[in-house]
């Protein structure tokens, strides 16, 4: 029996207040989803967003996925259009994915009052959608949107959407809370009245929830146990309101509460690092106390306990941390352990195994850097060149010292704002000042550094900073904020690499994460 | 039928890193807690904690609680120790509560390895100590830790808890899910088992979920379909690890979804404002995405579908936002047409039905910054200015008019980093200079202004930056990246309010948002 996992964090999830994903972080954010083994990838709406157009068009060459089928999503056809003649039709197939999922109206009085057409044409919509994407050789999935709410409403009327998506060669129909309303008992029934008045069997059915009752993971769970076999979640819950289903939750609870083997072997672990991956992306902080994947998800409060603890995990953890790529805390420390840092190194071409020592300190230097707000987990080329600092054999060559800088950012009375930035520094023995203008403050500064490297490094032409983030991190007691910025930069090649840098201010936080950058990018120009 | 809606926000939910109240702030919750209509509130560990000890002292004469009744927790007696002479059972009858809740080990490999006591003697335990305390004059309700994984390990003497608790005299025996691992079907079969193992009706068993699974809403509310009357939850799930099932979502589900009348009548309006007030005790900041009572649990994207959603918001929404003291918002987004335009004006209370030009004036203006990477999704206070600025007798007052700024954020050769601004401006026809520092260039800035308003507006002081969020958006072709910042401020009465601010330079875009956070606060302040 194969399950369906079927993401939608780059559609539905982007409906999260404050998510704004670029077409970059897009295939950053599908890439980690197939190393995490969800089957399916809903990208976006081609045709109707520029953005997810382009993202499918970037996906043909350059996404590799292993597990994962990408889908594109859209309507069916206008009321009153032939389906031939639907530019948002024909946007669906030029996305060229091997699977298109249909948004459907299967309430009534969405189909009268929202979409103003018919009944019966809203059935010929689906009907006619859903058959001139299969005869062009599409996967088809049709969403049942407010589905439970139809089926209360008019239970003839939902059940005949579900029925005609079907007859009409839709491989799958979900069903949608939409709204959110639903309790696990709730949608338990309405599948069972479903099947029966239908007789369509629920391994031909979907489920897609909404969180507006606390329930969207049990909802999933509870529609699965009813014999659904495809499920749809986001990355960490994101979503509209109070968000979608958290796939990862979904996924974990089926996997280890029930049985069901619904990802491919060795991705399970992957969870923790995927889930805050895409937090970094999506540029929101990591829920501390999510289920399964929370830093605190498995912390337990020392003192009474912690010798039972620490002989009989078990006893007072509900699975093993490490299953999801978590760790049990039983003091306050961050996430980082000897194993996943070791594992972390491995998959650089850093082999600690034989270095227990060596081990040891790269895990108290991260320990100590990740306390004061550094976070390795979207920033391999910051953790590779620490590692690396470790070894005295791989240490990676510094281009320069810093003497000091200044960066000034002007209002000027003609109502112009203007940065410039002057570096100080000592490359290969001669002493360098370089000034600079920019559009803004680190923009001036990355100018300066590359104006001052410029005769020694040529080859830093080729890098171009891609991408820049920046998150406030709120203090902990007695401490301020700190600003964590992430920097992506690219090379001619096509190469691209991220850094970090943590400081209170955001220029010397900017900083650092450009210094690594530039010092990644010459260590690997020089290999 | 009545149920009995049981608290521990102050005891179990107290257990969530980070929370440490002070007796002022239990004694708040709990009047907040009995505002809202709960029926038991549990306020800590008399004897074993000295602040619960004094919490229960003051309560006695400072707490005047409409609807709900103390809670004592503890310990059952310790092993081998007569009840009268255990300190710990002292310092429950100490507090002078009407109900005592007791804690009793239900899984016997914690019996053996974390009490290091025999099967026997732990139902010896319960039964002295609940007799001793009935005896008393106490309601005593019994939580079975670990229960459910007790029940899976040992059915046989995991019943036996139950029955030696509830014969001794306990009102309630509670089954608690401590590890947080199951899943809604799996606790309705538990309950379903153990009633028919021991003949026990459900109606003399609570519930009392942690939240590892993500399902503890689901749980909760499964127990109660399942017959149990009591059912325990902290204030916003708050709790150790993932947390405690959150009770706003619990009460709001059975009493909207399944009908349960389970608060008095008039307490559910009460759920955002208690909900909002117990984080901010808590200093936890309210999480926008919470079911129910969350800033963004109703909120929708208008765009396509908002002339629809004014006409039937019922159709969009999972309940009525009202009934749980929520509001519907409606966010002004990419694609904003007028009609979510004159919605969320009206939300604002600026009625612009009748203005169908000063509508298309602001419908435009809006367009055009959320083209050039404005969002005022998140920025009401901005937004709210904006469309005044179109209503010339609703226009807010400038409080100064900027001549120049200059930033200034220099590494220094000793290593230290500093950051200093200077702004020259006019304040009410006077000319001001004024220079400050700061931990970076935006908190210079900040400073510097508010220093150079003081004189005129002694008043900022009152005002405080709560949050400072800085999102980078990629440009399209042809143009550069612009920052988008995003600034919370908060006055001394607990209010706050967000602004927008958006620039190529950091430093430019703090400051648009900067100015408009003073602008509104004083303005307001001034009303």
């Amino acid at each position: 029996m194969t399950y369906q996992v079927y993401d939608t964090t780059l559609r539905d999830g982007a409906q999260r207040e404050g998510i704004s994903y670029s077409v970059v972080d897009k295939l950053a954010v599908a890439r980690l989803l197939d190393e995490f083994g969800v089957g399916f990838i809903e990208g976006g709406w081609p045709g109707a967003v520029p953005k997810d157009t382009e993202f499918f068009r970037r996906a043909r060459t350059e996404l590799d996925l292993r597990h994962a089928v990408l889908v594109a999503f859209g309507a069916t056809r206008k009321a009153g259009v032939a389906v031939e003649a639907d530019p948002q039709v024909r946007g669906l197939l030029d996305a060229e994915t091997p699977a298109v999922a249909l948004v459907a109206k299967s309430d009534l009085r969405h189909v009268e009052r929202a979409l103003r057409t018919t009944a019966k044409e809203n059935l010929a919509m689906i009907h006619d959608t859903v058959t001139h994407l299969v005869a062009r050789g599409r996967r088809v999935f049709v969403d049942g949107e407010h589905f439970f709410d139809g089926y209360r409403h008019d239970p003839a009327y939902a059940s005949a959407v579900v029925e005609t998506a079907l007859a009409a060669g839709a491989e799958v129909m979900v069903l949608c809370d939409t709204n959110g309303g639903m309790l696990p008992s709730q949608v338990t029934r309405a599948i069972a009245e479903l099947t029966e008045r239908t007789g369509i069997g629920p391994e031909r059915l979907g489920i897609h929830c909404q969180n507006d009752t606390a329930c969207a993971v049990a909802n999933t769970v509870a529609a699965v146990e009813a014999g659904v076999r495809h499920f749809q979640g986001t990355a960490n819950g994101y979503g509209e309101r109070p968000g979608n289903a958290d796939l990862f939750a979904v996924v974990a609870n089926l996997q280890l509460k029930l049985g069901l083997p619904v990802l491919p072997d060795g991705c399970l672990e992957q969870m923790v690092r995927v889930s805050h991956a895409i937090a970094e992306i999506a540029n929101i902080a990591p829920d501390t106390h999510q289920a399964y994947v929370g830093a605190a998800a498995f912390a337990h409060k020392a003192g009474l306990h912690a010798s039972a603890i620490k002989v009989d995990p078990l006893l007072y953890n509900h699975v093993d941390p490490a299953v999801v790529g978590n760790d049990m805390r039983i003091l306050v420390t961050e996430m980082a352990g000897r194993a996943s840092i070791e594992l972390k190194s491995r998959e650089l071409g850093l082999d600690l195994a034989g270095q227990p020592e060596t081990l040891s300190r790269v895990t108290r230097r991260v320990k100590e850097l990740e306390a004061g707000g550094w976070s390795f987990e979207a920033a391999d080329a910051s953790f590779e060149l620490l590692v690396r600092s470790e070894l005295p054999d791989r240490a990676p060559v510094r281009p320069f010292a810093l003497e000091s800088y200044r960066v000034i950012v002007e209002h000027r009375e003609d109502g112009a704002v203007v940065s410039e930035a002057t570096v100080k520094i000592r490359v290969r023995g001669e002493r360098v000042i370089a000034t600079a203008e920019g559009n803004g403050p680190v923009n001036a500064l990355d100018e300066a550094l590359r104006t001052g490297l410029a005769r020694h490094y040529p080859e830093l032409r080729n890098f171009e900073l891609a991408d820049y983030k920046v998150r406030i991190l709120e203090g902990s007691h007695g401490t301020g904020a700190v600003t964590r910025v992430l920097v992506e930069t690219a090379d001619q090649a096509g190469r691209d690499w991220v850094t970090v840098g943590v400081h209170p201010n955001v220029v010397e936080a900017s900083w650092h994460a450009l210094v690594d950058a530039l010092t990644y990018g010459l260590d690997r120009a020089h290999v």
